[in-house]
């Protein structure tokens, strides 16, 4: 497959390999951010790092290391963060001191720390006569850190909605029929995530139907070490002993429901079986719809949950997208066409009249996993992304 | 964004630049296969040669013009060409004796040509001393040369399939309104589309609801010069003074029909109007389906169209996938979501009841145009891309 990729000035291609290590640290830094950092010197990277693991040393501080160990002259370089360098003491101590003491004469910034505590490292660096430029790859710099965001700001868990469909937007035939849309590798690429997050959220229909167990299941994945099961249903189901959740796991099943029916007979009967049934507050402003920030603030406080992944189905995935919680969307495009106006849709339960009432999304990332795409995208926030007017149409 | 490229080997990424080239020929090297070439010494590209148009030098005798024109020594180089050097007096000399004369030692070749006049090469450079190595990215140089193949072996016009859709799979909202589902840069990319085939062919609900021109109207394109408008329809429209196809270019619009209806009465006041109206027989195994097949043969036969784009609706575009005949289908994926399973689907008319008789695709290009997303496939031929078993789902 082709991809196409513009060209790029060398401190966006520095800066970009920055953001590419500090992604990896993604699922394991929480509630810290993701960070990258990589030292150039004369025109080459001569040291990488990026924040491993929440109370390990910081991105800066481990590309310096890495420098160090390779006997590099620091005072020669450039150093390429994707977030402001802290200026505090914290579980490490402050990285702009680690700069200053390495001899670094040089800082680009992708992005100024948001955090008030830990802000100020920008000034700090210049006032010690460090030369200090921001704004490179600030949308990508800002995207690396936008669990920590939600965490800072709403006190809620991330949700990641996964989504499977075929070129044509539908999950299942007619029929009901779904196995399968997406191919093998997309299929592990979810039970690799199953292994990141901390809960699995699907909808009632969903769990209904599919009966489904939500563990992953890979091969050497510690059976003992499960994402919690989360259903979100305005119906709760009798404890039937054909109920998979309810009979492998199900002190760690959650059902979330309106709170009349959380205190109702139903509800009692779950619990019985050992599952965790809650309350949720109606969303503000809809008709029956469940207050989605409010389950995922519970999962949050309750549960210590930073990432919920939503494994659907179409009107949970909606209801997300409508309230703003489907804080990433992943989408695995299959190369296949239902051709089926009865098919199943990937996404359900909205009646916009206007084009102008589509939820707005941008492309964050796009990859091939085996023979289907994933197609990640964030919600655009609305006012922020008019297009621009043109009188060329297609007609 | 981020495109996700595979790290590869350098004899794979020199195949891949005389791919880019060769890619730059498409539409003007018809009815020639579009190659690239590219000529390598001590592992840097020291000449680069495509087939520019019908009647110009081969790309392998451009790539040599253009080492040549840099003093390079071309007994030292390896040739790469996307494929089978020519080995026989066409339009131009034959290519391998241009390699011969030039000197050339060691050539690889993408993919053999297919053409019984033209082949041949190979055999002939190795009988010289030539070493010779085949099959670097061939899959990738098959693609490059398959609107040759469909114009060799089917004697029809290439059939590009172009749509625009939201993520969910949506063309409009259910009351029909479809401005803008692409952005405008997906929307100027579709006009130059327009500029490089030969004819735009729609369904009949496309030409009654949208009543559309189906010119190029690219600043700059020489109006003069637009492409055949084709409509495909089951029931002929009355002469509308309404109708802008059958006012402004009467001449230029073709209805395509069931050779029924191209005898009857409404087909007589078309042509009248100085349209053309011919009968098309139904699709083999179809119920009451059109032909496909006949009507790209038709058009390539009798107005000598070498690519024709059809810009939908839904059910021609699923109809053509369903024959075989959407050699190469251009999705603009928009990031928006309508969720209403009652909005206007891309494609329609198919009821499979099971996964396993979906259409197959496989993915040729990803490409960001504006904030959309293009992405282009081709057909999988049936019985050639089975996905391996595994055990592991999604539940």
């Amino acid at each position: 497959m082709n991809t196409c990729v513009a060209e790029t000035s060398p401190c966006i291609l520095y800066m970009r390999e920055a953001l590419r290590l500090g992604r990896r640290g993604r699922f394991v830094t929480a509630p810290n951010p993701c960070v990258g950092a990589v030292l150039v010197r004369r025109e080459q990277i001569v040291g990488r790092g990026w924040h491993t693991a929440y109370g390990k040393p910081h991105a800066e501080v481990e590309a310096i290391a890495d420098a160090r160990q390779h006997g590099v002259n620091l005072a020669e370089c450039t150093l390429y963060v994707t977030l402001e360098p802290c200026n505090h003491h914290g579980k490490t101590p402050p990285c702009t001191e680690a700069i200053l003491e390495a001899g670094i004469r040089r800082v680009v910034i992708g992005v100024r720390d948001p955090n008030p505590v830990a802000a100020g490292g920008l000034e700090f660096l210049q006032s010690h006569g460090v030369t200090v430029e921001t704004g490179i790859c600030a949308q990508e710099c800002l995207d690396l850190i936008s669990d920590f965001l939600v965490w800072q700001q709403q006190s809620r868990a991330v949700c990641l909605l996964k989504l499977a469909s075929t070129l044509d937007g539908r999950i299942a035939t007619r029929t009901g029929h779904s196995q399968w849309i997406s191919s093998p590798p997309a299929r592990e690429y979810v039970h690799r995530l199953r292994s990141q997050v901390q809960a699995i959220m699907i909808g009632g229909q969903t769990f209904r139907v599919d009966n489904p167990l939500l563990t992953c299941r890979l091969e050497g994945h510690d059976m003992c070490c499960q994402p919690f099961a989360v259903v979100v249903t305005s119906s709760l189901p009798p404890p039937s002993s054909a109920c998979q959740l309810l009979n492998a796991r199900p002190s760690q099943t959650i059902f979330l429901t309106p709170e009349s029916i959380a205190t109702g007979h139903a509800a009692t009967q779950l619990r019985e079986c050992g599952a965790t049934v809650w309350g949720l507050p109606l969303a503000p402003g809809s008709v029956g719809g469940l207050d989605l920030r409010a389950a995922l603030t519970l999962l949050r406080t309750e549960l210590g949950c930073h990432h919920v992944l939503c494994e659907g189905g179409g009107s949970l995935g909606r209801s997300l997208l409508e309230q703003g919680m489907a804080d990433e969307l992943l989408l695995f495009l299959a190369p296949k066409v239902l051709g089926d106006a009865n098919a199943a849709p990937v996404l359900s339960g909205r009646a916009p009249q206007h084009m102008d009432e589509a939820l707005a999304l941008r492309y964050t990332d796009i990859r091939p996993v085996g023979p289907d795409l994933l197609i990640t995208c964030k919600p655009v926030l609305p006012g922020t992304a008019a297009a621009p007017a043109t009188d060329l149409d297609n007609s």
